[in-house]
């Protein structure tokens, strides 16, 4: 590992726990000196004398001022989080208790923690490859089942597999070109050029795919956003609240989850669904898209991912709705068109939509084929399968650094056609290696780093 | 103890940490069915082998569908705080991964945990009287050093030694006058009545004490509202920048522990005061204070606990501030005045205010005696030591129980000096104990209970 550990042997204190008021709140310690301080504040018991993984319940006092009743959680170096001596302290809730004791912890020479840094450290320590360590800042963000699975997934390690495979592939393929390199005055070809070709084919390929599983993993990661858009009375509402009472995302009932009040959050197989309120459009419309065009409404529905435009087919003409079609596919957008209010409607008003693609009917207001408009927001948007054992990149570094790589392979390919020199081609090859472990974090700055794990929270 | 414990045998789940999202989150579990439930979620060893006070890693499954990977701890009845088998979870700080690890808990027939519920088992257990369940939330809730102090006084038990000795004090008289009543007929007097007289004083007095200690409890609990007013230019701002740079609660710098943002806290000897912002009086005030005399800024005024009066030493009259303290006197008021600028200020402008009480002379532009500004507010203020280890009542139902035993108490020593009968003096004695009984619950009712527990955070 090419990282220096300088500045990573003193010892960390942060709250671990939201902040806030709660019934206990944790605060965590890790590094070599956490025994000595933490035995200083706790005079019950020798705690350096206590087993690994076992608890101890007593009063933390500070120069025999009382702090608070805890409870102890010890974890011996290399058996913890971090690979380091690490204390967890569970004390009342109370924001000022808390403060308090980190600060009694922090006057004894113990440095407060930056944000993911215990998580950093179980990095430098080796407990954790940078793509695991970045999946636990996901696993803590995640708010769907799909977010939380990918994210599992990875910190499970199931990434860095599939990268460890490609890696040895690539190293058995350079060490076979270093060979020939060596015997380079013999014009010797150790392998079969076909073999060569083939083996880096399948690496493009396995690449690839990871690569395009970011479409997915982005969908996984940051939710679709979808804006639904029709006339006044098409049933929007009455839409919105059928989707809604059906399948509310569960994460709506926590608080501080949903970022954004004006968008409405919609659980889908996992998946989380933004549904953009587009009151705006509706409010400028009157009978055709052309008065859509309020700039920051186009906006709006430009940058979702996908456009649902809902109509009363009773009330919609044909020639109206071809415009507004024609209008879509000039902005290029993934739309789809839902006729309402088909329940009551007379047949022949359904039969001359029928020659429109992409369009269904339901009735919103009795609830019927409302499963038939999940699933077409679900195949609009999420291509391969959420619920396969594959990976799922979710992360735009990861991303980044694979489209590097495929770029790089791409040039060992050509390489290989051209037959150019093999002291070019292991070059080319040391390349690839290089994008693959930057993901993993075997090639690393320090500076990357502390990028990456500035946007942990503090106490992981 | 009278409280049937009927439906407390059932096993109840909560999170315990603040809601949000944290490095960690820990969720409860407490009652018969926590080891057989969770190792249903937790496939790798049988928990139920394991030690108390053990800490275990590994991953949370419900049926094959991996949760997370969590730490459990371990608490096996009676060794844990609510006196049943008690498991925490701590796991990632995701609120959704938290509501899926409920949710998987609770449809195994756990119950979600009613707010104090785990508090109110450990009272029902017998693991803490009322008083201590009780300084629990307090010390949730604390804010100051006084107040964590005087929580953790009541919580360790300080203030039910007090309520003990009292009530073995009385039992004691009470066995003596029931035993005379044995003898009723035969007119004997086993005690010294003087002797009883004495005890029923001493018991008076204790009570008094407890009680006279609300006045300063009740000020650590909510802190001390101080109403800071002059005239434009007195240098109130200069002033609550001095003060707030000098001593800003520590408790600022978290979310969420203040509650109101008009007013500045500032921390003085670990009580908190809360500086009202009176600029509404201030802006109608042109020199004297009938313009006061809004009724909003009136009432500021009356409802805080001090008036700390500011004015400029230099363009003061005397007249105008006789005037001004007139009408804090006639308001009742409990106010102090403050001459600002007496640095600058000529040895005679500061004489002619001598005359008045309650004043003194700052400079705050220059830090010039704002500890004895500081001291003023204490003084006016905190009656007693915060800083002893006797019990400070802070709860307002102790303080109106103790009253209660305080007229109790008269009644019994009146009827010692009308020499009333044995047994009418038995039942005052019994309706003192009583008193004492609803402080420490003794005697209490389900009602009652639900009541002051509802009161608590969820999984405390």
């Amino acid at each position: 590992m090419n990282i220096s550990l300088q500045g990573w042997d003193d010892t960390i204190v942060a709250l671990a726990t939201a902040p806030g008021i709660g019934a206990i709140g944790v605060i965590r310690v890790s590094g070599p000196k956490t025994f000595e301080v933490i035995n200083d504040l706790f005079p019950s018991k020798d705690l350096s004398q206590q087993a690994s993984h076992s608890i101890h319940v007593g009063m933390l006092k500070d120069n025999g001022i009382l702090l608070d009743e805890v409870v102890l959680s010890l974890f011996k170096n290399p058996k913890s989080y971090t690979g380091e001596d690490v204390i967890e302290i569970s004390c009342h809730g109370s924001p000022f208790i808390q403060e308090k004791i980190i600060q009694a912890i922090a006057s004894r020479g113990i440095r407060m923690a930056k944000p993911g840094e215990f998580t950093q450290r179980a990095f430098l320590k080796g407990k954790l490859d940078l793509t695991q360590a970045e999946a636990v800042a996901d696993l803590i963000a995640s708010n769907s089942e799909a977010s939380q699975r990918a994210a599992l997934h990875t910190m499970r390690g199931g990434f860095s597999n599939d990268l460890k495979q490609l890696r040895e592939s690539l190293i058995g393929f350079s060490a076979l070109i270093e060979l020939e390199l060596d015997f380079s005055q013999e014009d010797v070809e150790f392998a079969d050029r076909t073999q060569f070709k083939n083996l880096i084919a399948s690496l493009q390929n396995a690449t690839q795919q990871l690569i395009d599983s970011f479409k997915l993993g982005n969908v996984i990661k940051n939710g679709v956003q979808v804006a639904i858009i029709g006339k006044p009375n098409a049933g929007k509402s009455t839409l919105l609240n059928t989707l809604l009472n059906d399948n509310r995302a569960i994460v709506s009932d926590i608080a501080g989850t949903t970022r954004d009040t004006i968008e409405e959050v919609l659980n889908i197989e996992g998946v989380l669904f933004r549904l953009i309120d587009t009151a705006g459009i509706r409010e400028h419309t009157q009978d055709s898209i052309e008065q859509i065009g309020v700039s920051k409404s186009k906006e709006k529905m430009r940058s979702a991912q996908v456009v649902l435009y809902l109509f009363d087919v009773e009330e919609m003409g044909v020639t109206e709705l071809e415009n507004i079609v024609k209008e879509f596919e000039f902005e290029k957008l993934n739309y789809f068109l839902v006729g309402n209010k088909a329940d009551h409607a007379r047949e022949i008003a359904i039969e001359k939509f029928k020659q429109f693609n992409n369009c269904i009917f339901i009735s919103a207001k009795s609830n019927q084929h409302i499963d038939e408009l999940k699933s077409m927001l679900v195949k609009k948007t999420i291509t391969g399968n959420i619920n396969s054992e594959s990976t799922i990149v979710t992360n735009a570094r990861h991303h980044q650094a694979l489209l590097q790589l495929a770029t790089s392979l791409d040039e060992v390919s050509n390489g290989l056609e051209n037959r150019i020199p093999g002291d070019l081609l292991a070059l080319d090859i040391r390349q690839c290696l290089h994008h693959l472990g930057t993901i993993t974090g075997q090639i690393t700055h320090e500076d990357q780093l502390d990028f990456i794990f500035s946007k942990f929270c503090i106490g992981k």
